[in-house]
Parts: C-alpha cells; structure tokens; sequence
C-alpha cells in the first residue's frame, strides 16, 4: 500500500481549484451556469486533467464530463460532484470533489495499479439548479432518472433546457446513454465542503455525512385583526405577529429539543400594511425543517403544527399551514460510511459524523447505487459566497484519505 | 335645570354628521386636508350652524371656525375638536365633539341662557397631520404656542404651509392673534370617539378620559450571522429573527404585566435578504410603547431595553436601540374628569374611566389651560376606516351630557 503525500496532494489540489475559479462569465465575481459557454470551458479543462492524469475521458449527453480508470472487473466506484456554481460563488463547492477524484483516480493510473474494480470520476454541470427551475439533472442523467419533462423548463432569458441543451451540441435523444447500469454502479462517493461550522467547531478536517436531510417547507399564515396601536388595550388585541413571534420561538424551542436531529428555520416572515402604529392583522412566515431522519422530521411537521393551532386558537387567531416542500432523506450507505471513516482515521482525523443540510448530487445517484460523502472543513461554515475557503492542507488530508478509501474498498 | 332630551339630539347629531361627510375631495372616499377647499366648504357649513344656534361666529389665521355664546364673565369654557379627515376617513372621528359642542352651546344660546362663564365652540383644521408633516397647527395656535417655523414645511405637491395660507386668504402675521389670554381660557372639553373597542366591550355608552398617552417608539436592530438553513446546528446559530421573535414576545409580556398601565405594540418587524433556506443576520423592528403615565412609560422603556440587551448577549447578538420618539403624557383636569363623569351619570351611564391611546387636539389645548375629554363608543373599535361607526343614541347621550356637565361648571 502506497502511501499519498497529502502535502503534496493539497497544493496541487488548491492550484487546480484557483484555475478552474477563473473560468467564469463575469470578470469581478464567479458565475458558472449550466450549459453555458463556462460550463464547456471547465469541462474542457477538467477533461484535459484527467486525460494527464491517465483516465479515459468522454463527456455525456447533459455535458457531465466522465474519466475512466479501468478496473479488473465490471464493477465501477464512481466519484463525483459538480462544477457548475451559483451566482457570485466560492471556489470550493463542487469542484473539490471533482479535483480531488481526478487526484484520487490519477494516483493508480500513474502506477499503472488496476484495482478490482474500475473508477469513474464525474464532473456533473446542473447542481445548484441557477439556470433552470429544476435542479441535479446531470446526476439524474447518470443514475437513470432523468424525467424528459424537464427538456420544456425555461432559462430566465427564456431559452428552453432543450434549446439550450442543442445549442451546446448536444441531443436530448442521447440523455438514456448516459445512465449507468445497475450492475456497474457498485457506488457513489462525493467529496464536498461542508458548508457548516460543525467541522471547524469541533477541530477536525473530515467528516463522514449519514444522510443527506430530508425537508420540509411549512407555509404558515396567521389572521388577527388590525388595530390601533394606542387605543387597543393587550387583553383585547388579536395580534398576528404575536402569534408570529411565538410560533418562530415555538419553531426554535422544538429542533432544540430534538438535540441535533432536526434543524428548523424560519428565514420569511412578512407582515401585510405593516405600520409603526398599527396592530399586525395578517403576518405569514416559511418554516424550513431539515433532518437526517424521515421518521423525526415527519414527528417534528406534526408536533409543530398542533402547537401552532393550539397558540393561535388561544390567541383567537385564524391560521393556514401549507407544506409547499417535502423532499425524503438520502441515507448514506453504512458500509461505505464505514470505509470512509477508516480512511479519515489513516490520516490522522477523527471522522466526525454528520448530516448534509444541504442538499448534493448524491441523493440523485442514490437512486442508482449505494452513496457516500466525505466533508472537508470550511471556514467559519461559509458558502455561497466569495468567502468560502478550505485549506490545502485540509484538501490534501481529503485526497488522501479517498486514496486511502479507494485502495481498501470491496466491491 | 333643563332636561335636554337625547333621543332628538342624537338625531341632530346624526344628520349633521351625515351632511359634513358629504364635504370631501374624492367622490367616493372622505378625503378633507387641512386648507383646502373642502376645509372651507366644511368651516362655512359648521359656521352656518353655529350661526343658527345662535352663536357669534369667527374664523382665526388658521381657518378656525369659532362659535361664542357669551357668559357673565371673561372666562371661558373651550368646547372643540376638529373637521379635517384622514385619507378614506370614517365621518366620526372630529366632526362628532364640533357638532355636539354646538348642539350644546346652542342648548343655552336658544334659551337665551346667560352662564357665569362664556361657551366657544372651536372647529379645529390640522388635527390628523394629513397635509404637512406636522400637526395640531391649528389648536397650538388657539393654545399660544404656534410655533413659526412650521411655515417652511411643504405639502406632497411642493407647496410651503405659508404659500397654502396666503392661498387660503389668511396671514401668517394673524397667528399670534388667535391665541387665548391664558386668564379667559378656564378649560378646554373635547368629545371624541374611543376609536377602541373598550366602551364597547363594557357596554357603556360614555367615558372619560384620564389622560392622552405619552409615546415612546423604540427602534431595535439585531444583528446576528446569516447562515445555511440545512448546514448550520441549532446551537451554533446567531439567528437575529429568533432573537427578534423573543423581542416581540418581551414587549407584549411586559405589557400585560402592566395591566392596562401601559400597551406596547411592535408593527414592523424587517428581516434583511429574507430567503426561506436563510438563517436570518440582520433584523430591524419597531416598538410603540404608550401610557397615561410618564414615569409607567420610561419604567417599561427601562425594563424592556435591559432585558433585550440580555437576551441579545445570551444569543451572542449585537443589538441598536434607538428612541426615535419621545411625546410626554397629557393627563386630563380630576375636576373636570369628575364633572364628565358626574354629567354622564345623569344620562344614565357608568363613566368608564380610560386613557386615550391616540393623539388629540387636546394635547396642544393643555399648554394653554386644563382639559378633559369624554369617549363615546364605537363599533368594534373601528376608525380612521369607512366602516365607522358610532349610533345616533350614544351621540345623543354624549350631547346631553355635555349640556350637563356644562350647567353644573363652576370657573
């Protein structure tokens, strides 16, 4: 068993992660969107990276930039993330995961070291969802579960996914070609910035995800009367942002309960002919809940929306609830997360174990195999940002620890 | 002693205030600013009935229509209220205290009924504020203490509170002339609409008023770090809407706590670059704080800040408070409160003793001599609305007060 220079492997790893950052269609601030003329440009530079890394390279029918190791059987470990970005990105999300599989791939191709099975790295182009209504359909593609329905979506200069996708050379006819079969895709492993503090609150580099959380999105709206802000004594008042108020603790209070298992955020909340002197009648708020786990998620939605009948019927309040979202939870495969965390550990980390709030390309290939994911830290959990940043040292430590996953996996 | 009889005086009352509300600028709402030609249209009308109930009648430099029935003596008894309107006004609220002021005046003046003291009737104009950006221009002249400087502010059309004067036909250099010497003023009684929903919820007719409200408004910023809905634990958030959610709870709280003392209302509550999926950095929100009570009002004031600022500290959030309003209380003359409540006895009501949440023109009255005000209900609490309301038998119970608190006055 070789050993990986994880110092080594950082530098190189940052130096790519700065190249493909310049690659953008504003000169000030990084904008990568799908399908467009960026997105073949990193796809160009990515294909010309793994080609020196020795993988055979193609490019699908979405675009997703594909580099092959070939292994001693049919079996394939697949290695992915993404390289399109959203609007005034960091460098990190996404391409990490991308770099350090070529990285990862690339150190058996120079050996010349076939493992039992082949290695795949994927460079997928639509997972921050920033040109279409819709979101991982590079992913999809691959895993078989690309709906043609989203061929019609359209770009905000009004551009169907279909046009586009012809405008970029390529075939919606040829989008089945680039799902994998079942009995090839042995699994799925994406490394990816956390984008959380959880890592760098409890000093560690890497983290193993359990699951990717499942969501909820409650609409919430609550009716009182206007009124007077002088002359309506409290004992009469029927005020919506006091019940507003209470259902934003009540929201708090309930995933803090839940001691790490469920994440609730109300991140809007409008009040309708707001005025310093009047009494809110109608305020509605969105109440984003996020768990691991299907099953405490489904027992928080509930929970909640009883308390909430309960405050706003004490309250004299009327209230609508409307769940406008309810995406499942994406387990992480046990045996995999196994690996990964024994890896980490042959790299001088202590996996942590986590939950993936956001949202990755893995719960789309969770539909063709058993999936991974590896976190890196980020400073001060920021992403989405020009701020976002890992260090070398921590990209090195995940490079290595993937080589070390790969050459120890059984498939 | 006269027995005035309420029924047909609320009759009076009832059809006057149906012909003022037919004076306004748009056809379909009641729209009356302060100077303009529906003000006139309305002083000239008030002026006519002033005239019929036999009252020597005037107008000051702002447009202050001025009823006198004279009395033995040089005192005065001040009975007023105004006839300008808000934008979509109800036809109540001021028109009900200038023609029940007349019906009453006119009460003795028919009669021919010299009291020991004089009566004036006062039409005020600029009660609601709705043309310049100051108010009460019109009894803070009556009241001695116009101040000139607010000749300079403009109206939304550009046109300077002088240049809308001179338009008018008044001179500003007539102002001082319309003040009263403070020996002649012995009081000053405004009868008003609660424009709350307390005389409604007792099932009393009539009130009286123990003081117009000081106000305080408190403008909070909490500043906490914005974050991913999904990456970020419960813990380690500085989430500025939970903090803000805690902060409306707080006033309300405190306020009850008050029992009645004091109100505290938030109206606007602003998340900066609201997202559903966004852990909330920056929230502004304002506190109207009022009570009948100064030193209630600066206790609350002093209790709800010190505990935002611990709560801020707890949930590591920075925080701003700032007052950007500070009005003193008007408390009302006990004598004259007793005598309101004694006459509203005779009507057969049970004074309900309350604080006025609202402005009034009574405010600026009070720096000239005592003052006191008399609440009639209202429908459901409902003002500054079309939907309005007060019945034709509290305004005639209000009325027939009047005429007897006025008969039992001593000065």
């Amino acid at each position: 068993m070789t050993v990986p220079d994880s110092v080594s492997l950082g530098e190189r790893a940052d130096l790519m992660i700065r190249t493909l950052a310049s690659i953008s269609a504003e000169p000030n601030r990084l904008v990568r969107g799908f399908l467009t003329p960026e997105h073949r440009a990193a796809a160009d530079l990515v294909g010309k990276w793994m080609r020196e890394a020795g993988l055979d390279v193609s490019a699908d029918a979405l675009g997703t930039v594909r580099g092959r190791w070939a292994g001693e059987g049919r079996k394939r470990l697949l290695i992915g993330s993404h390289i399109d970005t959203v609007i005034d990105a960091g460098m990190f999300d996404g391409p990490l995961g991308v770099i350090v599989g070529i990285l990862a791939a690339g150190h058996f191709a120079r050996q010349g070291r076939k493992l039992p099975f082949g290695v795949d790295v994927l460079a997928f182009g639509d997972e921050e969802g920033s040109r279409f209504p819709v979101t991982l359909s590079s992913s999809l593609a691959v895993a078989g579960h690309f709906d043609a329905a989203r061929l019609e979506t359209k770009d905000a200069a009004g551009m169907s996914f279909r046009e586009v996708l012809a405008q970029y050379g390529k075939s919606a006819a040829d989008i089945p070609a680039a799902a994998y079969a079942r009995d090839e895709a042995a699994a799925y492993v994406e490394v990816h910035i956390e984008q959380g503090p959880v890592l760098e609150h409890r000093g560690q580099p890497l983290g193993v995800v359990t699951a990717i959380a499942g969501q909820t999105y409650v609409n919430v709206e609550l009716l009182g009367e206007a009124g007077h802000a002088g002359t309506v004594p409290m004992l009469l008042r029927r005020d919506a942002l006091a019940g507003a108020a209470e259902t934003v603790s009540l929201a708090e209070r309930l995933a803090r309960e839940t001691k790490g298992e469920v994440v609730a955020t109300v991140g809007v909340l409008r009040i309708s002919n707001a005025a310093g002197n009047v009494i809110p009648g109608n305020v509605a708020l969105i109440v984003d809940i996020r768990s691991g786990s299907d099953a405490a998620r489904h027992k928080f939605v509930d929970v909640f929306k009883t308390e909430v009948r309960a405050l706003a019927e004490r309250r004299h309040l009327g209230v609508t609830m409307t769940d406008t979202r309810n995406v499942p939870t994406t387990p992480c495969d046990p045996v995999l997360q196994d690996g990964l965390g024994k890896a980490i550990k042959s790299v001088g980390g202590e996996p942590i174990s986590l939950v993936s709030g956001a949202g990755h390309d893995g719960m789309a290939m969770a539909k063709l195999c058993p999936v991974a994911m590896m976190f890196v830290r980020c400073r001060g959990g920021i992403s989405h940002n020009p701020a976002e940043y890992t260090s070398p040292a921590d990209m090195g430590l995940a490079a290595a620890a993937l080589i070390t996953f790969i050459e120890t996996a059984t498939f």
